[in-house]
């Protein structure tokens, strides 16, 4: 690597052959959902797939501890050279497979400093919607959630404090890079978390399927478009908890019909809550 | 098996110890998807996943070919003997996990036949809200449509012939059973098959999210509950193609409001299209 200039960085593209090569260790066994959390937590990484998510995580400011690419792919990112600070590394096909585990079809992953995660306060700031996950355990639901509140205005998440990890592989891959783009944060307290919405003025719409509650349509019909709304969504198997739903200021229900199907998947529950927000923000839809 | 009486059909659960027993065919390697799609096409059946999504088939009317339980769960469908004409077999966990090739948490697994798919008119004919789906590739975004479909009061499904199946493991999963209670079928003719529902006064909406396109919401103004409208879902990738989108009446947008994503995905734009579509049917909510 060498300077050329004052702030500009030239990348030298590094060919490696051995999957076992120690400057791999961010790209090991990517099938291995345990030791994969164990390592990215531990050296705060993340990692993207794909050459249109990693140019999204670059644009947001994400900075990049290395970029890896296949033979067949080796000039995906030909045009990075000499803007990013991060060697980038080319490997034949079988050595990339040994290395992650499965045929790397996109030819293209990247590791990525994570940052750390901005106060809640900030976050919500100059938010007017904003989408409350509450323990969401799997994460192509979280990016799917993502990448329907990105694409329908709404303007941050707040997650419980265990809700599933953005950065996870999945996530990044299924929000189509939407989690880097969306501000987002964790509350540090689960049990009390919530007040710190509704000091700020929002109202929290529980969203639950369940019969004791109003429509959504009918929660939303009235407020403007400059009123703080908080969706808040429960977990896959067994909904919001008891004390969430009691913190709410209203349980809304997205109104099924039948067919003995007696809720929607979160990611659908969700997108439909994103649209009947933007709506109500833009009667004319 | 012995028969008691004149219709009843008593089952003897049999205890299997060799993932190689020729019983058990059916169920080989689970997460091999090519070797089981033309396993599972040649002997007409598919497999059901979960004692809650098993009974769900059955309750459908599907004939079981036979029930695997894992020892742990022994017990779990014990209440069907005697009333399912399939033996019922029983395995220790280890044979189990060599025989589908991984750990089967929920321990109980379905062999089913197909039924013949039945003619679009009769999928039809009463039916005044369907999903027409375009060749969507992924199994999860198949099952995840047809639950959110049968929870928002969509009456059938009309899939392009490439579209993939309904009836794959990870499609009835992701479903929750609904590809067994939501009636179905396949257009055998992919250029000219829209006019069938065309010939039933069906209205043909073609979502895309393109710009030349009108709202959703403005397009379903003025429907009532008795019109018959089809709303076309294209494939994740490319979306419609060109002959489908200038088949349909009238090309239709969910609004979006950007953050740099400009398509939301096709589960994202079918559960708020189904949503829009039962709210036009009941204007209250
Ligand atoms: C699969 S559901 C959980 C179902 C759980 N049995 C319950 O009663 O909440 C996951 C989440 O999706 C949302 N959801 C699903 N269907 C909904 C509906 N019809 N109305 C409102 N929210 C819904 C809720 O936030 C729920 O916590
Ligand atoms: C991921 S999108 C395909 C995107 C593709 N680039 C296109 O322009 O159609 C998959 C399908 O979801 C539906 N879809 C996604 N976003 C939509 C929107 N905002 N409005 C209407 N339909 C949408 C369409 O049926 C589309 O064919």
């Amino acid at each position: 690597m060498s300077r050329i200039g004052d702030n500009q960085v030239l990348v030298k593209v590094i060919e490696l052959t051995e999957a076992a090569d120690p400057r791999l260790a961010d790209y090991v066994r990517l099938r291995d959902v345990n030791l994969r959390k164990s390592l990215e937590s531990v050296h705060g990484l993340f990692l993207a797939e794909g050459e249109k998510v990693i140019r999204r995580a670059l644009r947001a400011g994400y900075a990049p501890r290395s970029l890896l690419l296949t033979e067949r792919r080796r000039d995906a990112l030909a045009d990075l050279e000499g803007e990013v600070d991060a060697p980038l590394y080319v490997l034949p096909e079988p050595v990339a497979r040994s290395l992650v585990g499965f045929d790397l079809h996109r030819g293209v992953l990247g590791s990525f400093h994570r940052k750390p995660l901005p106060a809640v306060a900030d976050v919500l700031a100059g938010a007017r919607r904003v989408v409350v996950l509450e323990d969401i355990v799997d994460h192509t639901n979280v990016g799917a959630i993502f990448r329907s509140a990105a694409g329908l205005g709404v303007d941050a998440v707040v997650m419980a404090p265990r809700c599933a990890d953005p950065l996870y592989r999945r996530s990044v891959k299924v929000s189509m890079g939407a989690v880097f783009t969306l501000p987002y944060t964790r509350l540090d307290d689960w049990f009390g978390g919530l007040e710190t919405l509704r000091a700020l003025d929002f109202r929290l719409l529980a969203l639950t399927p369940g019969p004791d509650s109003v429509t959504l349509g009918a929660a939303l019909s009235g407020t403007g478009p400059t009123d703080r709304i908080a969706l808040m969504l429960g977990t896959e198997g067994d909904g919001l908890s008891a004390r969430w739903s009691e913190l709410a200021d209203t349980r809304v229900r997205i109104p099924m019909a039948g067919r003995d199907i007696d809720s929607l998947n979160v990611t659908a529950a969700a997108a439909i809550a994103c649209h009947e927000l933007l709506r109500t923000a833009h009667p004319a839809n």
